[in-house]
């Protein structure tokens, strides 16, 4: 019997030298917000976008003329111009442009990864179009959460286990990864209200007092675009 | 405002020292099957538990006469009597002795921290016992799976979901983590029958194929026992 292809969640980027080997692909999700803030620019037009995961880093890209933008604990760093809210992307102020990015879980995840494995954006607003494009590509996923300074977080495991639906539903994926059971199951009970069931999450309740409730329905609205972003050498661009 | 204790989870020992600080009370929870084999030595009238993280620590004590438990990948290790099945407890053959103890997650769950903190043994066998004596006890409780080689497992998480049910349910505790919120919902889709909600954990495979199911059943059995084990100095005895 030839075997599936697997899909297995790694919740957060600290424990991902426990599951590295043996994954063609990794997904990397951070719900709120900085893999939806890259699905938001993207859809509105920016041509590249450079992760970086420190803020002097960001500082070197801004001092080059560079559009940056920095986020730390919910709010734009002072000294940017941009932060990490996705609705501040829906205009056209980008279009064919560079942005640099640097948030404060999102990119780590991503930068987390060697060049060996191809590293996709995930996120709700490009749930469908994902799945798609990973079901026919039939190689071993790794879905990669960021967390919350390396603890396990709710809203991006359950996109993880929305995912990992989509993939184990096709019948042409399997796990045997205790961590996309569990995953699978909060997705199961949380899809009928993403909101309601996030409510006790300890990043809601952060980002509430910063008053971002527009912001994270907005986040946990499902497929609001079809763009799937990538990593090629040091940016992330669009499949094409 | 008076703020209540809090109740965490993490859900593996390389997690811990993100978790460590600010508990006083850490309970280490290895229900496949270590800290129920623990709960049921004690039942059965064992007087001291020794936990050891290595065979080489195992085999000193063998040496000096002891009676030495040592289980990996779910065996007996070669050249050791006693193993890690809780019905092989369930006799008077240790009554008033002290065993020694190495299991593959289990100890090195019990062992990750310090003395500064109390370390107890929790257990679906133990459950409400265990709970009561937290809720009587009023402070900062963590609850620490073992996992499966330091990844994510179900079966330790949904315990720890059923303690800190119980704890937040007395309406004497708090808690503002996720896994704790995650814990809990898998606990209550899994409450009407853990042993089918488990058939799909990593686990639960890897012991049916050892033929254990029959052990997989009682530990998944709630309030067999009332006994509560701590750890004082390098051994583990009963609370009194």
């Amino acid at each position: 019997m030839i075997s599936k292809p697997k899909v297995e969640i790694c919740f957060t980027p600290n424990l991902f030298p426990l599951y590295a080997e043996g994954f063609d692909i990794v997904v990397a999700i951070d719900v709120l917000r900085a893999t939806s803030v890259i699905c938001t620019a993207f859809q509105y037009g920016v041509n590249k976008i450079i992760p970086v995961s420190s803020i002097n880093e960001a500082d070197d890209y801004l001092k080059k003329g560079y559009h940056v933008a920095a986020e730390r604990k919910g709010e734009i760093v002072r000294g940017f111009n941009l932060g990490n809210s996705p609705r501040s992307y829906m205009n056209d102020n980008l279009m064919g442009k560079t942005l640099v990015l640097t948030t404060t879980n999102g990119t780590k995840a991503i930068n987390v990864t060697d060049k060996s494995k191809q590293l996709l954006i995930g996120s709700f607003l490009n749930l469908d179009a994902l799945c798609k494009y990973l079901i026919d590509l039939n190689k071993n996923v790794l879905l990669l959460g960021s967390g919350w300074q390396n603890k396990f977080c709710l809203e991006d495991s359950i996109c993880a286990g929305a995912i990992s639906d989509q993939l184990l539903n096709s019948k042409k994926f399997e796990t045997s990864n205790d961590s996309t059971v569990a995953a699978r199951y909060l997705f199961l009970s949380a899809k009928s209200n993403y909101f309601g069931f996030l409510k006790a999450s300890s990043h809601r309740k952060r980002l509430k007092k910063l008053n971002l409730n527009e912001d994270i329905k907005y986040c946990l609205t499902p497929n609001q675009t079809d763009v799937i972003p990538f990593r090629e050498d040091n940016y992330l661009k669009l499949l094409t």
